[in-house]
């Protein structure tokens, strides 16, 4: 940290861990010196993460997002949650009424444990107390509704409700234990051990109870409560809690679950996790699933598990993502589909798919180093997780299409809406998983910007930030990074301090869609050599005042897909740095709609004014065939040729997209046809 | 009817009908002379139908598949319904013991309903008595289970079952009291009022009760008790049976029904029938409406509700519709999507919803004259209700996707499967609508086959056939159909019978699908002359022995979609006559998927072998792809050309895939690029 107060503030906070966090701290010790105010602490891994008393984003893009995150959507969902009646839950269960007064899903609880890990996180970052004070609040709402033996959930095992664990399938108890864990442990981490980690610990030793040897020889219908007892596991040292989550992963594909109307495969329960080699079923199950398979395998030194999770992302990144970063291509049950079924018109590209999409690569990364996991996940934030938010951060995408052709009506700012169907963003949904898992991705996200290992820090992601940490042998060292990304390409490192004459690295990624479009890198005695995709390196004896420069081609790119994706064959898209670029219909000139545009991939787009981009294209006026009866005909028959303007087309960031009231959109658009000659009459069409 | 035996055994049928449908004979007999034997009996309309005793099919298509339907779907059905506790259901209702021992989905009983009805239409049209008993034996399951009041339904109502009608939105009462009443209808249309018929009459006093002036004002969530409340009152001639059908259209769309995951469009409640512009929400939901609809706009003389339902239909055929004629692309809510919203990897395309688009068709075709809906029909049942069944009408498809990547398993022959996802048809589903569907369909076919008006016969479908009915002043005309449709366009008509000196007309469909290619009516005098499609008419004073000859241009051609069809941008498919065809992995070389496939516009397609149609395309090799990271790459950066081998492409009929195993299939086409040069080395991708 360069602000010296702080700093002295996360030490005492960070002195303040207890006992249990023993084990955790020797291991990291034997390999590293760390932090301990880190979303994912893994033992072991080819990167040590960095901890938020380590990292601070000072400005641009993700500094924006946050400041809107702590100032309205943390407030926003607490207030919901209070409306809809799901912190009530928690009341009416200590009071014996949770039978006739519950609302809302099964899973509802696991959105207040959300919102506590938001708040949690964010407050380790954070100068202020004021959301200790909610999170002791809110804490107090949730604690007197567990049971003696552990148990806390609103939904089951009271009078009047269904017994404990009698639908594993749906019934969501895990997971709920789950993400209740998760905010135990985001409070050890920032604070030291408080209630909320002393309930997480009793609920996890609940867990363990049931669901260890001799117990239910079950798994949960939503992955979870995996990666939570190993992140448990890792804050305590307890083994018992690695032990729990190993069981849970092995079990899971030997059809302990029934096989209801989406198939076991929903559920992951088709095949064992190790024997699987795509990412299948719904896409947030999947995802969770894996990042719990990682941290087993990082604990546990598993590396056929790891290999295993390697090469189902490898063959889900390559066959069943969207440009975006977005997984999940079925409205009907939020999953995967088969491969390269990526409709931009059907995309359901869940918020929660990116988030856990990257929760998945972060812990790739961390065991491996390999950029390539830093590159999806610095797609998917930006295209997914920044997608779903509005500028206001008070209203959410759940679904994250890639096309709409209607101009919705706007949500009604006081109602809970359908999951995936709004045309804008929604205020709160029946299913509202998307606010609080942005609120919590935004709160950790600075842990996301940089690693360290012996050698020295690897930056992964590009914002204003201040990174100081302690390198092999007590080397502080402290960065400062300087940048106009995502909107430029440049990237200023300045050494602030080094507090040893040895050498050592400074790691920056050069991301994959630099890929053709050469990325230049200066060091600071001012050599500038173009590097390729993947970690550009410089290793001295840095002197503090000294500078790194990196220098992205961020340029807007026409973008095409494989042919396999049958979806927007016939169609480009525009990227621009990281950044996947839409046309909007507020942009289009006379009230126009996005399926009337073609663009001229011959003619490169452009940069336009406040970060649009801007192309040559045409405006093809359909109203010749409005009244077509029937949309097909054969292709001897002549055509009626569209008449089309031409024009030039303004396009947006996709993140930005629905906030200026209703509108269409699309990502991918459809090329001029090279050859259309106006035929001298129309045919009749048929049907 | 040409067989005297049998054209007696109808008459004397149709004498026992009961008094109450006086009045319909009444209004019938002011108009034309017409059968009883009638699926959709309207007492106004631009088209009087032929009943089943005025129409055979003797041979051909169709002959085959009602020959499977009589001969092996029926039992199937009835075998099924037993094994799986639907037939029992009524049992235990009657017992006491439905809210234990119930099985199934709440909607379970109308499958016993539909299996009712299509019994009756069948038994109506065979030689034998067979059918009779079975339904005297399914009837005598059914009958206990009614309460006093007429109420029928074995999952609500009964003790320790939710209240009647407290579940309007999902219960489906009224819709199975809908099928009921089907049921009842064919049997008194087919053999006279029965104990069957006697059940449907209470049922629909029963909800003449509870939901006219004074009782429950809402409606059904599934559409369906309103066609079959207007069929009742076309059979018995009571007016408070068409009353209420009227109350139910007229509340739907004040929002009576709650606003669900899907919204209330999903029930078609979101707006009044007259004030819709497009078939939108659940398709079987919206195409049932429709079909009522029409019903009560022709027996009220509401020329502005059937305008409303027209205009609705004209809406979707243009933007809705796949090219086989299949409606819904939405898996996860089995609705219509945005129009031109109709990827073919993801197309529904219910087979109850082909069911019910030909329903829709069959009833304006009536009330209109208009050939285009003729047209949809023949499409509809070329392409969606005849793919569904298995070749030996034991196994269905649900969902009748137009492109499956990948090969499933076979379902079990003895499992109820899940049902949209299954690779090849499957015996039966948990939600097991579309086997009876299919069956009650084929049963009244030859009801779709022709029609008649004060000036002669109009054929809509060609298959052969037999036909014989009375025209305007008892002028007793019989014909005779011999075609190789749809295999072959040549159609023959041959006049057996013409009591009359007076001229005469018989008009036959041109169908839509020649457009572009002419086709050619001979008359009895050998006079020959291009017919462009609609209805090609021949007017004379027929002789017995006269032929009038149709020849339609059955070829294999390219069709192209219209370019705001953005899933199959870049494709052609193929229709020949009425038939789409597929390309099925099968029929490919080296076991090859069909995603292979690039096929040449520029060369005509050709027919085949056995059906088939042959075409010269490429075989494109993606290994080298394969291990592609990243799906999308710049358009700027040289491309890897996959390696194509040019090679023969055979495809088949659509409605005959997968029944050579499992398979990959595809209707949509990917051509040829036309440009594409190898280059000299390949770029690495992005990521």
């Amino acid at each position: 940290m360069t602000d010296g107060r702080r700093a002295d503030d996360v030490t005492g906070r960070s002195g303040r861990t207890t006992e249990g966090t023993n084990r955790r701290h020797e291991v990291v010790k034997e390999n590293t010196v760390g932090s301990l105010v880190l979303p994912v602490a893994p033992t072991r891994g080819r990167l040590r993460p960095l901890g938020l008393d380590e990292v601070r984003i000072t400005g641009g893009f993700w500094a924006g997002r946050r400041h809107t995150n702590v100032s309205a959507t943390l407030g926003h969902c607490r207030d919901w949650m209070e409306r809809v009646g799901w912190t009530g839950n928690f009341r009416a269960t200590a009071q014996g009424r949770a039978h006739r007064d519950r609302r809302g899903r099964e899973f509802a609880d696991s959105e207040v444990y959300k919102l506590l890990e938001a708040m949690a996180w964010q407050a380790g970052t954070l100068d202020t107390g004021t959301l200790d004070t909610d999170i002791t609040a809110l804490t107090e709402v949730v604690a007197p509704a567990q049971e003696p033996d552990g148990y806390l959930n609103t939904a089951f095992g009271h009078p009047g409700q269904a017994p404990r664990y009698s639908d594993l399938e749906w019934g969501h108890e895990l997971y709920c234990h789950g993400h209740l864990i998760q905010a135990g442990v985001a409070q050890a981490r920032t604070r030291g051990e408080g209630e909320l980690t002393k309930i997480a610990r009793r609920a996890a030793d609940h867990v363990c109870a049931a669901f260890g040897p001799g117990g239910i020889e079950g798994v949960c219908g939503h992955p979870e409560i995996e990666t939570a007892l190993v992140e448990l596991a890792r804050l305590t040292g307890e083994q018992r809690y690695l032990d729990q989550a190993a069981l849970f992963i092995d079990r899971r594909g030997q059809g302990t679950l029934t096989d209801g109307e989406f198939g076991r495969v929903y559920f992951q329960d088709d095949l064992p996790v190790r024997r699987a080699t795509v990412l299948r079923g719904h896409a947030v199950r999947a995802l969770y699933l894996a990042a719990g398979a990682v941290d087993l395998a990082v604990e546990t030194g598993d590396d056929d598990l790891l290999d295993a999770v390697v090469r189902q992302w490898e063959a889900a990144v390559a066959r069943r993502t969207y440009l975006t970063g977005g997984m999940g291509s079925h409205h009907r049950d939020e999953s995967f589909g088969d491969d390269f079924v990526l409709p931009p018109d059907r995309a359901y590209s869940e918020t929660c798919a990116g988030v856990a999409s990257v929760m998945l690569c972060w812990r790739l990364l961390l065991a491996t180093g390999e950029p390539r996991y830093a590159d999806l996940a610095e797609r998917t934030l930006f295209n997914v997780v920044a997608t779903s938010p509005a500028e206001d951060g008070r209203a959410f995408f759940y679904a994250n299409t890639l096309h709409r052709r209607h101009r919705g009506a706007a949500p009604a700012v006081d109602a809970v809406s359908p999951r995936a169907e709004s045309g804008l963003r929604a205020p709160w949904f029946a299913v509202s998983c998307c606010p609080t898992n942005v609120a919590r991705t935004l709160a950790q996200l600075p842990a996301y910007l940089a690693t360290a290992d012996d050698h020295g820090v690897q930056l992964h992601q590009y914002a204003d930030a201040e990174i100081a940490t302690s390198l092999q042998g007590g080397h502080g060292v402290a960065l400062c990074v300087r940048t106009d990304y995502p909107s430029g390409g440049n990237v200023t490192v300045r050494i602030d301090r080094s507090s040893s004459d040895r050498p050592w690295t400074v790691s920056l990624r050069v991301p994959a869609w630099t890929a053709g479009a050469p990325a230049w890198l200066v060091d600071p005695d001012g050599t500038r050599r173009t590097v390729p995709p993947g970690m550009a390196e410089v290793t001295r004896r840095f002197r503090p005042g000294e500078e790194i420069r990196l220098e992205l081609p961020v340029r807007p790119r026409w973008i095409r897909a494989d042919p396999r994706v049958d979806a927007v064959r016939g169609t480009v898209a525009v990227q621009r740095g990281p950044l996947v670029y839409c046309a909007e219909s507020v942009d289009l000139p006379d009230g126009h709609d996005v399926d009337v545009i073609r663009v001229d991939p011959a003619a490169p787009p452009e940069d336009g004014t406040d970060g649009t981009v801007v192309t040559a294209g045409q405006i093809t006026a359909y109203d010749g065939q409005r009244g077509e009866p029937w949309p097909y005909r054969p292709l001897d028959a002549t055509a009626v040729a569209p008449c089309a303007d031409r024009t030039e087309i303004v396009l947006v960031p996709y993140h930005s997209w629905a906030n200026r009231g209703p509108s269409t959109v699309r990502v991918w658009l459809p090329v001029v046809e090279p050859h259309r000659a106006a035929p001298p009459d129309s045919t009749p069409t048929e049907k």
